[in-house]
């Protein structure tokens, strides 16, 4: 359930029948109002936090309120609702994650911790909710339905059943259930995603859709099942279809996935787009640095020619009656003064931006207090990989004594993300793959960081890295320790490095790691400001390119352990052929 | 809690799905979709009273359905929704005024029975969800939260406190806390609000306002205090102004009220409408009959200028929306499968209506089954009036020997429902008011028809009554036994009549009855059908006009005992200073 954020009504009440006075009246504003789509003169009365009464042009208050801020002729909007945002993707904490959104107008996010909850199980959920509480954007969080996502083929730091779920949904801040990616099981009615789902159901709680690609009478089961929002269309069709089959579409550009321009074709002859809403899902630090959040899609939408404030119902209103907040998103009595002041209706960085009516940024700069300090304190170390004892752990090693064996090569196809298999002829020296006349393949390996012991090694074609060894812990879904290398002690190297780090990312050569980036919170997250994290970021991808010829993204190295998405990949299980969602054999 | 209508989600996934028949599928239709706004041609599967899957122009089913409906190119839309009405002004029983409104493509109606509920208490709500699940009609209840209206001043026949409220609350079928009109009791803090507001907060049921000419901060501070809609604005500006405030507003035309073509103004310049929904709040047999019911207003609104798609919205998912049904104001998986076939998309009467995809109405004719007789069986009679014993109860007695006294005449203002008093020096004989030698005025009496025994008597110049006497059960909202005479043993002889009769209205001249309008149930509502019902009204107003000068109203004998209106009014314990909420006597 939600926090309840009015805690007394009869105080407002009293306000706004003028019996006492307010905190604060803000004047000379031209008020956008999303609930009826106009734009007027008006002066909102705020006390406790809240909106107690808009007063439209001429009308006094019958008391003089005890602060005024004066707009200056400014539009007064809404705060902006990030409708769906995994937090972990900014490697920032709750926090840091906080100070680099409210600066661009974003005053609410709706999280879904599915990363750290994969490593560190409800413990980190509860962390996300306990160090999102220290700032002042309100951050609520969806309980992570499919941890870990493919039970059978990858092995998570948790396992989260019904019991799991209902006992998370019932924490103060949880407002649904996210993303049910397990499309396969809700219309196959599979026991796990009928009794999570029915968990949200009897909270009558959000649940959160999450169905790529799913078309026709699949999208209609999936949505009679249960899940009720969708932010994965990736085309103007499939938003079209999502709608008129009844759901809520967020349209999202993230950091990864930004097909926006043509997702607002979905939406063409549409007369009426309240079941429409945005979110970034997962966005990079440096983008929120440079680009924006919330605003920079609002501005994109604008710019593209939708009208400016159905573009910013959309990122406000919208969302707040997606989730069922009937005190967000609009300004009218009864809803939380969470507002900006704009000088124009253009998506821009706002001039200040207020949150339960007290500045929280201004000209870009987050200038709200923090509860404690900008550390979230020592938290556990998630990297359990002591099975890992030396360098030969990295070697893949060949049965039998001959001279070459077939393996299975895992390389991108050039459609997206996925990738295939092919077979390929290499030599064996000592009873172990070799690589050496091989200068375009590379070793990878997944070893398990939760304590469950276990690794596998295969090979890749994908990275172009020379030499060395190129390592992560943000690893989708289950962010095991992933290594990319052509020399088993860089590889060990890396593991050693991360294992005192905390988890984060590194780059080794000749068996020594000559770059770390460490990311101590539960190995995804840094506790850093954005700005600062940026650099490190940036200086760690450079340092990691210098090894390759190819060019090299992060993402590619978090996205090969991922048994949801079809294609070849690899796991702390094994080989994975993800299309028929089963093992396969590297070497024959 | 409503009803869950949908009782096996894993058959309509797999109906989705392909796996198993639908049970019907309409072909060849221009489906109006309501969730985006658009009109296209598609096919639309059900099975178990849903919708299945709506498949667009050129997609075809994998499995075709059992039956085949062919829509002949006609538009389907969903089935209208009343927002709010009482059943009880229509005279009829739930199950006829179900066969009343279907045929005009109503489907679903939000029923607050406020009146049986002063009559009869929780007894008269359980028998409206219990007569109502006998026709194809959707019947939700909401929980009336004012019985008695004014506590101090009447006595109904219940008296609902948080308790009883919230028990009502958790019956299958209702939907959330009906008009809450004592607007001072809100804004005050009084216990009885605060209490049966948090009562249906709590189960997050819809808290229904009733707010007329409330504004300015008093408006801002009713929202805070719970009640989030309003269907009593006479006017643009008081459309407008709620609108912007944030509550949720039924556009109300009714066969008493009616400033529809005024209220639709207030929209003018506004963008968004989602909030804006459709009601008919009393409406009597005989408009059912010859107007129509949510479709008439959706004809009007039509006519005015609006956008047809966007009025079809206020008659359908706005309302759903309003009440939180997610299954119900559209065509879209997951949804019941209520809809109409139209000729024009012009608020005429459909062709067709379907009810959870079953045919309930053609050409006009309701012609689902329903379940028992037309007859609602067996209830008590209400009529509990045995502490008048003769004719004499309804003679004024004037203390002392006097001759002449000072009286307080009762009589209309001119503006609306609202009386003022007169005081005039009238004859006394043998120790009681003579009326003789003033053919002008009449008396009037309240009895108390509950049990509680007691009655008064009071003078009017109101009815234009020559002789005889009037009477009527239906007197809000106590709904006492309320009867105009100008000679006290015709006065007894509408008790006598009513009496036997379970409650109605009647006309009486020289001590006897000549027309009795029997409305045994609760003495407000008749089991017979629309058609014949509204013959036996018109049939019984002719007789009670017949004895007046003046043009008669039913609706004036049922205004004037209902002390929560300003101005001089007369209930079962006294004269009543309505603008002051206190007893006043009647004679000086």
């Amino acid at each position: 359930m939600r926090k309840c954020e009015i805690r007394d009504r009869r105080r407002l009440m009293d306000a706004a029948m003028g019996h006492i006075a307010c905190d604060l009246t803000v004047k000379n504003v031209q008020l956008v109002n999303v609930l009826t789509g106009e734009i007027y003169k008006a002066e909102v009365d705020i006390l406790d936090g809240a909106v107690v009464r808009v007063r439209e042009e001429g009308v006094l208050s019958p008391l003089p309120a005890r602060e005024t801020l004066d707009g200056e002729g400014k539009y007064l909007l809404p705060g902006y609702i990030d409708a769906h945002i995994h937090v972990e993707s900014t490697m920032m904490i709750p926090l840091q994650a906080a100070r680099a959104v409210v600066p661009w107008g974003t005053t609410t996010i709706c999280t879904d911790p599915h990363e750290i909850a994969n490593v560190m199980g409800e413990e980190g959920v509860r962390f996300m909710l306990h160090d999102s509480a220290r700032a002042a954007l309100r951050q609520y969080v969806l309980v992570p339905s499919c941890v870990p996502a493919v039970p059978a083929l990858e092995r998570a730091g948790a396992a989260f059943g019904a019991q799991e779920v209902g006992r998370m949904l019932d924490l103060p801040g949880v407002v649904g259930v996210a993303e049910i990616m397990d499309y396969p099981g809700v219309v196959q009615h599979s026991a796990r995603m009928e009794e999570i789902i029915e968990e949200g159901r009897k909270r009558k709680l959000l649940l959160q859709g999450h169905a790529p690609m799913v078309s026709g009478g699949a999208l209609a089961a999936y949505r009679i099942g249960g899940p009720v929002t969708d932010h994965e269309s990736n085309s103007a069709q499939e938003v079209r279809e999502k709608l008129r089959c009844g759901m809520h579409v967020n349209l999202r550009a993230s950091s990864i996935v930004d097909h926006l321009d043509d997702l607002v074709c979905g939406l063409d002859g549409m007369t009426n787009l309240e079941m429409v809403s945005i979110c970034t899902d997962d966005v990079h630090a440096s983008d929120l640095l440079l680009k924006g959040h919330v605003n920079y899609i609002v501005a994109r939408l604008i710019a593209g020619g939708m009208e400016p404030v159905q573009a910013i119902r959309l990122a406000t209103i919208n969302a707040a009656r997606e989730y069922g907040f009937d005190d967000l998103g609009a300004i009218a009595p009864g809803y939380l003064a969470d507002f900006q002041l704009c000088e124009k209706l253009d998506g821009g960085q706002p001039q200040s931006v207020y949150i339960g009516g007290k500045l929280v940024a201004k000209n870009g700069a987050y200038v709200a207090e923090i509860i404690g300090d900008e550390s979230c304190g020592a938290l556990p170390n998630t990297m359990h990989v002591g099975h890992i004892t030396g360098p030969e752990s990295f070697l893949l090693p060949v049965p039998g004594d001959q001279k070459t064996a077939q393996v299975l090569v895992l390389g991108r196809t050039g459609h997206g993300i996925y990738r295939s298999g092919e077979w390929m002829e290499l030599p064996v020296k000592d009873g172990f793959l070799s690589l050496e006349n091989h200068p375009e393949l590379q070793f990878i390996c997944v070893v398990n960081r939760h304590g469950a012991g276990g690794h596998v090694v295969g090979v890749t074609r994908d990275f172009g890295l020379r030499e060395g060894a190129l390592a992560s812990t943000v690893s989708h879904d289950s962010h095991n320790f992933t290594v990319v290398y052509r020399d088993a002690a860089s590889a060990y190297a890396c593991l050693k490095a991360l294992e005192a780090a905390g988890g984060g990312m590194c780059a080794a050569r000749d068996g020594a790691c000559f770059e770390v980036l460490p990311l101590p919170v539960a190995g995804l997250m840094s506790d850093k400001p954005c700005k600062e994290l940026s650099q490190d970021i940036h200086r760690a991808e450079s340092a990691m390119q210098s090894l390759c010829d190819k060019s090299f993204s992060i993402l590619n190295l978090a996205v090969y352990a991922l048994p949801v998405i079809p294609g070849m990949l690899i796991t702390d299980l094994g080989l994975v052929d993800g299309s028929r969602q089963t093992f396969v054999d590297g070497i024959r």
